[in-house]
């Protein structure tokens, strides 16, 4: 085992989208664990959109990340020494440990990855924050019944790729927005998805979503926000949900464009709109994950990983998510024998 | 009993603030009622903001009135020629039966106004329409709980009023929003809120929100939209929820301006923004309207009229209406004797 954690850290606020300046790779000697902690040698880092929002100071559900701090992050790694009852050399953990190639895990930072028979980098996707997210935003925030037309933009994404499937296996009529013709192909071909839209190479986002939504709109599950969700606003059916998961095209915007106001179509189709964190349904998560993992056993869920190895590109590969350049999940694998 | 029915009827669509020129006021012989009807000799005829949304061709909940057609709008009076068995001459009925002196009312279009010891005009408001639209849009949709600050916008209109009292009585701390000095001392005053702002001579809506609601704001009731509504978004509480009753300052304009999104603060605080029609509570009409009575037998809810006589005066009262020239809740009184 190496001597040296390798770590990122935050170097200077971001401005729009993040630079490779705005990181700093640093080194720091393995220390022993303190005593209730266990270190763990990271296999997978999970690069999520919201981390974005922690790297800036405006006001947000998380505090920001401090200058000079690591950069907050789950991971999903094994145990390599332990001074706590809690984890035993061995064991694959998943927890928040942040942007570094070792880190110290507590009973209350970090679980055991529960189902031995699935891949452990799931335990950051389909089965970790992402799949969470689908399912219970999916579920509980937008209600989908039988027959309902579903929305989802970032569709082919690590959240929007599992609300379109789980939307499928509740009988719903499924359409996602997506970035590229290849993502917009995934999503329909490998997915089930009933329709699809480019919106890169679309110029009129709401003859497309007329096209494909003949029967109105019932439930938008928003990833993005901006133009695509202002033409799903002008069409929402009578009584639909609109579940606010992510925003990820404001995000890098330093002033956010003003929009047409969402609040007439909301009341004269008498529609929900409702953002929500997944931590909300934290109380949950076991019933969620057991269900996940049972329809991906019976193949009736997929999921695609997009993996990158080093941390030293970790930087760059999240500036590449945040422009919806990643094809599934984005994971960095540490170390080349993970 | 006169022999001469005199209606307003839509004459052209407006642009903007309706004018005088887009209604006209007609006379016609008044009619024996067919069979399954009654004449009802109008007393009260109620205006509300929402006619507005009808008096357009533009999408809403409801299809536009016609040109040439009477204009629609809830009215009390006595049944004083019938040939049905649901009414009888002599009974006190409310009905949508439009901008005339006398309509025709059938028993699926009318009903009896069920409270002698409460003043019928009352059947226009606190006890009907906007009474309903306050009481289940508040309690079913805002969800209000003993603590919560809420914040209503057209304090001390017919629905906003009633609003903030059904708040108080549920434990809450409540603030209005008015447009003059005189309405937010009544609501202050006689109806007991907590706070007041006039939007109209406060210059920073936001500080004045931020000093009226020092922990934030729980439940917006919303009738009004535009800037008002801008500032509370910015400063909604976890887990807040805004419900959407009116867009008055919206109705009138024909290019709606571009507004910040919601998104983000809604995201970031999971909270909920609902529009509805209080139709869709038709169900639960009696329920509301017994509580209502009681409350208003009890000295714990108040209201007050703002009565103008004469049909021919209905046009401009309804254009003063909608630019908040009113104080409580607006009438007609078709007949000195009413």
């Amino acid at each position: 085992m190496q001597n040296v954690n390798r770590r990122v850290v935050l170097a200077s606020r971001p401005k729009g989208y993040p630079q490779a300046s705005d990181f700093r790779l640093e080194e720091e000697p393995i220390r022993d664990p303190d005593p209730g902690s266990a270190l763990v040698r990271t296999h997978y880092l999970s690069l999520d959109p919201y981390m974005r929002m922690r790297l800036s100071d405006a006001p947000s559900y998380v505090p920001p990340i401090a200058i000079g701090e690591v950069i907050v992050g789950g991971i999903v790694g094994e145990v390599v020494r332990s001074n706590t009852d809690a984890f035993t050399v061995g064991d694959i953990v998943e927890g928040r440990l942040g942007w570094q190639e070792y880190g110290m895990a507590r009973a209350d930072t970090a679980r055991k990855v529960p189902f031995p028979d699935i891949q452990i980098s799931t335990a950051l996707g389909i089965l970790g924050m992402p799949g969470m997210t689908a399912f219970f935003g999916l579920l509980e925030i937008g209600k989908p019944i039988a027959g309902d037309t579903v929305v989802v933009s970032a569709a082919s994404g690590a959240v929007g790729a599992i609300v379109g499937q789980i939307a499928k296996l509740n009988g719903c009529r499924v359409v996602g927005i997506a970035g590229s013709d290849k993502k917009v192909a995934y999503v329909i071909d490998e997915l089930g998805f009933d329709a699809g839209i480019n919106h890169r190479s679309t110029e009129d986002m709401g003859a497309a979503l007329d096209a494909a939504c003949p029967n109105g709109i019932d439930v938008y599950f928003d990833n993005v926000g901006g133009p695509i969700t202002d033409a799903v606003m002008a069409r929402l059916g009578f009584r639909a949900r609109v579940v606010i998961c992510g925003q990820i095209s404001q995000y890098n915007l330093e002033t956010p464009p003003q929009t047409p106001s969402v609040l007439r179509p909301l009341l004269i189709k008498q529609a929900r709109m409702e953002g929500f964190i997944v931590g909300s349904f934290q109380a949950k998560f076991e019933e969620g994950r057991t269900r996940i993992a049972q329809w991906i056993r019976d193949g009736k869920l997929k999921y695609r990983e997009d993996i990158t190895d080093g941390i030293e590109n970790a930087p760059e590969q999240f500036s590449e998510l945040l422009r919806g350049h990643n094809f599934g999940k984005k994971l960095i694998r540490m170390f080349p024998d993970a």
